[in-house]
């Protein structure tokens, strides 16, 4: 048989119908399939053009987040199977509001907060990386705290760009990591810190991608490194998140659900 | 009738689920609803737990995507109503494919790339930020362009977190905008730009956020600085996207599916 055509088609970005579609996918584990993600789908003549497209690629499979049941209208002679979201569910729904949905309706995405607090919150991040400009830790929603290679920087440009979260992120030098406690100007702060921690092993594979070879990559200085901190954190009782098998999304879902301590 | 509360769950950050549970209730732009993600829900007794909360919350609805059906079947005493992508499709995508899902499935997430990919990319994205280091041109997969603050910093770490895409940015100054023609070093690489533009009012008014009242600010000089930007990216030849109303997600996914031409 020839191998199976999956369209992802969303009227809006395709972030969620790839997602939903490659986890649904996924379950299949001997399943091979050719994959093709189609965005803006966002007028019936758009769905009608795509319908030949899918016509055109048969076996396909169509999974999809229209919101508009008159672009959903567009794909219906496209011969394959379509999983829409919305064709499943606003009916359902519907009936248990006891409300109509109506036909033009917001669209889907990914990103859960205003525009504006995302940007502003992305170009704090970049403001106060790395332990840039520490006066203006005070604007931080969270204040991200580890030591160098412990992935505060893209979990602190994903709470910025997914969240609209304000977060800083600090990094405990070999300076820092000698004294017992946080540094000051980060216990001003308390309430905002999250510790990020994660194994010698892994911090040292990291930084051997960066500096091959060096004392600053060793596993002995890792492991030195990761026990400073981890006791500093600790003794200043802030909730601490461990990295080693944690993506980005993960850690920073973590972090803004709360589920962290302990 | 007291406030309804809406419950997303997921087996992993909650983003899919958020995405897809707020863009199935706008439909129904009368309904006022408390949402309340609760990601993470990784094993039948946490769902079992959660099932509780549901019940304690009534009256509530539960938008889901948790992929194992032994997970989803602790949530079956909540006593509400309960819609999960996985309980709706996967049976039906089974019978159709011919093939038995299997329990312990892939995670949804929003992440369309490997993860050292993605944070390789975000490295490379604040290595090259703002024309940072122009000499690793030719490492990036693509290379955005356009005035100061037309959002090509947003937009290449979106597309670095999400996509994986190595973006570098490069801004045109007033020093590049006298020349008819982009900058020799973008040139080099000409398959690679990606020019971003925008209204000189919304451009305006960004940068009147950052340095009120200044000339750089003024409608004036954005006039001049797009209008000499436009006519060199069309000069080049090169892709242009208009981001004026758009968002950094949008922007991106019109990048990467290559349909920004035009």
């Amino acid at each position: 048989m020839q191998k199976l055509t999956v369209f992802f088609v969303s009227d809006h970005t395709g972030v969620t119908a790839e997602a939903v579609g490659h986890s649904l996918l996924s379950q299949f584990r001997e399943l091979e399939y050719h994959a093709l993600t189609v965005p803006f789908i966002d007028t019936p003549s758009k769905a009608v053009a795509l319908a030949e497209r899918v016509r055109a690629a048969m076996p396909a499979v169509v999974i999809s987040t229209l919101t508009d049941e008159n672009i959903r209208a567009g794909l219906r002679n496209c011969e394959a199977p379509v999983f829409d979201i919305f064709d499943a569910f606003s009916a359902p729904l519907a009936t248990l509001l006891g409300m109509a949905p109506t036909a033009s309706s917001g669209q889907i995405h990914g990103m859960s907060n205003s525009y504006h607090a995302r940007i502003d919150a992305v170009n704090f991040a970049l403001a106060v990386d790395d332990g840039l400009n520490p006066e203006r830790l005070g604007e931080a929603d969270l204040i991200l705290v580890g030591v160098s290679r412990a992935g505060k920087t893209p979990v602190s440009l994903y709470l910025a760009l997914q969240y609209g979260k304000k977060a800083a992120n600090y990094p405990l030098t070999p300076d820092d990591l000698v004294a017992h406690t946080l540094p000051p100007v980060l216990l001003k702060h308390r309430e905002k810190l999250r510790g990020l921690t994660l194994s010698a092993e892994r911090l040292s594979q990291i930084r051997n991608e960066r500096l091959p070879g060096s004392r600053y990559a060793s596993l002995e200085n890792c492991r030195s490194e990761i026990q400073a901190a981890e006791a500093m954190m600790a003794a200043s009782g802030i909730p601490v998140i461990d990295t080693t098998r944690r993506s980005v999304e993960e850690i920073a879902a973590l972090i803004v659900h709360e589920e962290a301590r302990g």
